[in-house]
C-alpha cells in the first residue's frame, strides 16, 4: 500500500492548478488566470483617476474576494480600503491586514451583528450600511458589548430596487437614531445604483444616474438641514463611476470589476461609443481551458463548463480569437464552434467569463501570470464566505 | 489586542454555517440544507428500483461531490460505486473510501492521466471513458508506470452533442485498441444522453431516447460481432433512467440528481404527466435564506443571490409556499415578491435551487437536518475539484 504522501501525489492539479515558476503552458486546466501586467495597469489607472479627480476609491472586494488583490489596490492604486457585502468577507479582509472595511450591505441577525461589532478590536475601521431602524440599537448594543465603534451609512434605494430605504423621511429617522446611539458614528449615505451599471449605452446610464443623483441629493439636503454631517456619500461602479465623480456630490467610489473586467462589462459602451474593454479597462481575468475532445470536424469540447463559471450574464468569450466561439455550456464542458478547423485536443484558450464576481467565487486560486510564467498563486481568500 | 482564538471567534458563520445539535432556526444563512429524511427516502427508492429491475446503479458523484452522500448511496441504496467527471473528484472519492469509481468523461493530458493511473494503487477499481485513439496508448503507458489496471469505456455521442465518438467505426477502432493495450481492460460503452434529461414531457424524452438507443445498440452489435465483450453499457439520468432500464440493453444507471432534486428537474413530467418532484422524488436540497431587508410593502430582500447558487436553469423556487415568489437575483441578494405582505426581516425561506450540481459546487458544507435539529455537517468534499 502506498503511503499518504504518495497518495496525495503532486499538488498541481490536486489542490492547486499551478506552482510559481511554471510555464503558462503547464498550468492545469480549467482554472482562473490573472494577467498581472493588465491587472496592475487597471489598478494604476483607477488610482490615477481617483487622485486626479480628488475622490476616494474604496475598492469592492466582493468582486475578487482576494486579500492579495485588495492590497494591490491599496498599495499600488491608492484605494482607501475595501468594501464587501458580508461579515464573513470583512473578517477575511481584516485578518489579511486591510485596515478600513465597509460592509456595503445590511447586516441582520444577532450572530452576524455580534461578529461585525467585534472586528474593530483587530485594528480595523469598520463601517456598515443600515436601512432599518431596528438595526440601529442592535448595532449599538453589540458595539458596546465589544467596546468598539462602528461607522454607519444609511443606504438609500436610488433605483436598483434592492435594499435601501425608499423615502427621505426614513433615511432621516435612521440617521438621527445612529447619530444618537452610543458606539455608532453616522458617516453618511450609501447610494449605489447597481441596476444601471450594465446598461449598454452611456446615455441610458446617464439618464438612470440623473434619477439616482436627485434622490441622493434630496436625502443629503434634508439630513444636512437637520443638523447631520453627511461626510461620506459612497457609490458608483465600473459602469458609472465617472457620473458619480462628475456629480460633485459623491465622495467615494466603490468600483470593483474594473480590475478584472468580464464579457458583460466589455460590451458596455462609453460616452464615445467605445467598448469598455477596448478603451477603458483591459481583460485581466481569464478562465484557462483546454480542448479535451474534438468529436466532429466543427465541434471541439473544452473542459470549462458551469462548475468553473457563472453564466448568469451570458456565455464566456474566447479571448483574442474570432475564428472559434464558445457556443454552449453544460456542467463540466463547453462546446466550441470550430467550423474553421483551427483547434486540436490539448490546445488552450483563454475565456473571458460573462460575469466576474460569481465566477471568482467558485474558484480556490488565482494563477498570476507574467510573460508566460506563473509568478504567483493567490488564494481566493473569501471564497464561499457568504455569511 | 485580542488573541488569535478570540479573533477567529465563534466558528458558526465564520467557517461553518451550523453545528450538530443546533436548532434549524439558529443555522447561519445562506447555506445548503439537506432534509435527511427526504434524502434517505430518495436513496432507498432508487435502490429498490435498481434491485427490482436487476440493473446496477452507479450514483453520480459529480452532483453532490460529497463522500458522505456517496457512502449513503452505496450503503443504504445499494449503489455499486460512483461516477464522477474529473480526476480530482475521483481522488476525493477514493481517499474517502469509495472502492469503485468511473470517471464518466474523457481524461486528457499527461498530468491528469498520470494521476488517474495512480489511483488503483489505493485499493479502488478505476474506470474511465475514451473517445479518441491517441488516449489509449497514453492510458496504457501511465497504468504500466504505476503497475495498475484501468477499465475503459468507449464513449459514444448518442445525441447530446458533447464528447463521444460520432461513428460506429471509430468506436470499434478505439475498443479494439483498448482490448489490445497492456494494463487496460475494455469494459464496454458509455452512452449518456445528457440533452434529453430535462425535456419537459415523457414523449419528448422517449423520442430522443429511441435515437440514442438505436445508436448504442448498433455500436454494441458491431463490437460484439468483432469479438469484443461489451460487459457494461452505462448511462441514464434522473430524467431518463426508466427508458434505459426498459431498453434491456443498458446494464448500469448513472442517476445523480434524484437524490437532491432541483427546480428544473421538478418541472419535468413523468409518463402520466405528473411532476417529478410530486410523485417521483422529494426535494431534499434547499438553500436556507433569511429576509434581510423589507424596504417596501411588497418587496422583501433575502440573503441568497448568485454567490450561493447557479441560475443557469432558472431562478430558485420558494419551497412550500405559494404566497411569496423569488423574482430577481443579484450577486448577494434575492428579490422576493411579497405582495401579500407575509414576510418580515429575519423570516427564513427554503429555496429549491434551479440546478443542483453547479449550486452544490459553490458551497463548502451541507447542513443535514432532521426534525428541526441539525444532525450533521458534511463537507462538500470535492468542491471546486475541476481538474
Amino acid at each position: 500500500m502506498p503511503d499518504a504522501a504518495d497518495f496525495a501525489g503532486p499538488d498541481v492539479g490536486y489542490d492547486v492548478p499551478a506552482r510559481p515558476g511554471m510555464r503558462e503552458a503547464d498550468i492545469e486546466t480549467p482554472c482562473l488566470v490573472l494577467d498581472l501586467d493588465a491587472l496592475e495597469r487597471n489598478i494604476l489607472k483607477m488610482g490615477d483617476y481617483a487622485r486626479q479627480h480628488a475622490i476616494r476609491h474604496r475598492a469592492h472586494g466582493k468582486m475578487h474576494k482576494s486579500v492579495d488583490v485588495a492590497k494591490l489596490q491599496i498599495e499600488l492604486g491608492g484605494a482607501v480600503g475595501v468594501c464587501c457585502q458580508k461579515v464573513s468577507e470583512a473578517e477575511v479582509f481584516v485578518r489579511g491586514g486591510v485596515g478600513d472595511v465597509l460592509v456595503s450591505n445590511e447586516v441582520r441577525g444577532f450572530a452576524k451583528i455580534d461578529r461585525l461589532a467585534r472586528l474593530p478590536r483587530f485594528g480595523a475601521k469598520i463601517s456598515v450600511c443600515v436601512d432599518d431602524l431596528d438595526t440601529v440599537s442592535e448595532l449599538s448594543e453589540a458595539a458596546a458589548r465589544h467596546g468598539t465603534t462602528l461607522g454607519c451609512l444609511v443606504e438609500i434605494d436610488c433605483g436598483a430596487g434592492r435594499c435601501g430605504v425608499a423615502t427621505v423621511d426614513a433615511a432621516l429617522a435612521i440617521a438621527q437614531a445612529i447619530a444618537a446611539a452610543p458606539h455608532l458614528v453616522f458617516e453618511g449615505i450609501q447610494a449605489y445604483q447597481g441596476r444601471l451599471q450594465h446598461l449598454a449605452t452611456h446615455a441610458e446610464r446617464a439618464a438612470q444616474f440623473a434619477v439616482a443623483l436627485d434622490l441622493t441629493r434630496a436625502t443629503v439636503d434634508v439630513l444636512t438641514r437637520n443638523g447631520l454631517t453627511v461626510a461620506t456619500i459612497s457609490g458608483g461602479g465600473t459602469g458609472s463611476f465617472e457620473l458619480e465623480t462628475q456629480s460633485g456630490l459623491y465622495t467615494e467610489l466603490q468600483c470593483g470589476s474594473y480590475a478584472f473586467m468580464d464579457a458583460d462589462y466589455g460590451r458596455v459602451r462609453d460616452a464615445d461609443g467605445r467598448r469598455l474593454d477596448e478603451q477603458a479597462w483591459e481583460n485581466a481575468l481569464f478562465i484557462l481551458t483546454a480542448i479535451m475532445s474534438h468529436p466532429t470536424a466543427d465541434r471541439a469540447i473544452c473542459d470549462a463548463g458551469l462548475k468553473v463559471q457563472s453564466v448568469d450574464s451570458g456565455l464566456p468569450v474566447v479571448f483574442g480569437r474570432d475564428d472559434v466561439r464558445y457556443v454552449n455550456c453544460s456542467d463540466e464542458h463547453g462546446v466550441i464552434d470550430d467550423s474553421h478547423g483551427r483547434l486540436k485536443v490539448g490546445d488552450r484558450l483563454r475565456l473571458v467569463p460573462g460575469h466576474c464576481d460569481p465566477t471568482c467565487n467558485i474558484h480556490d486560486w488565482y494563477v498570476g501570470v507574467r510573460n508566460g510564467i506563473v509568478e504567483c498563486l493567490w488564494p481566493v481568500s473569501a471564497r464561499g464566505k457568504c455569511y
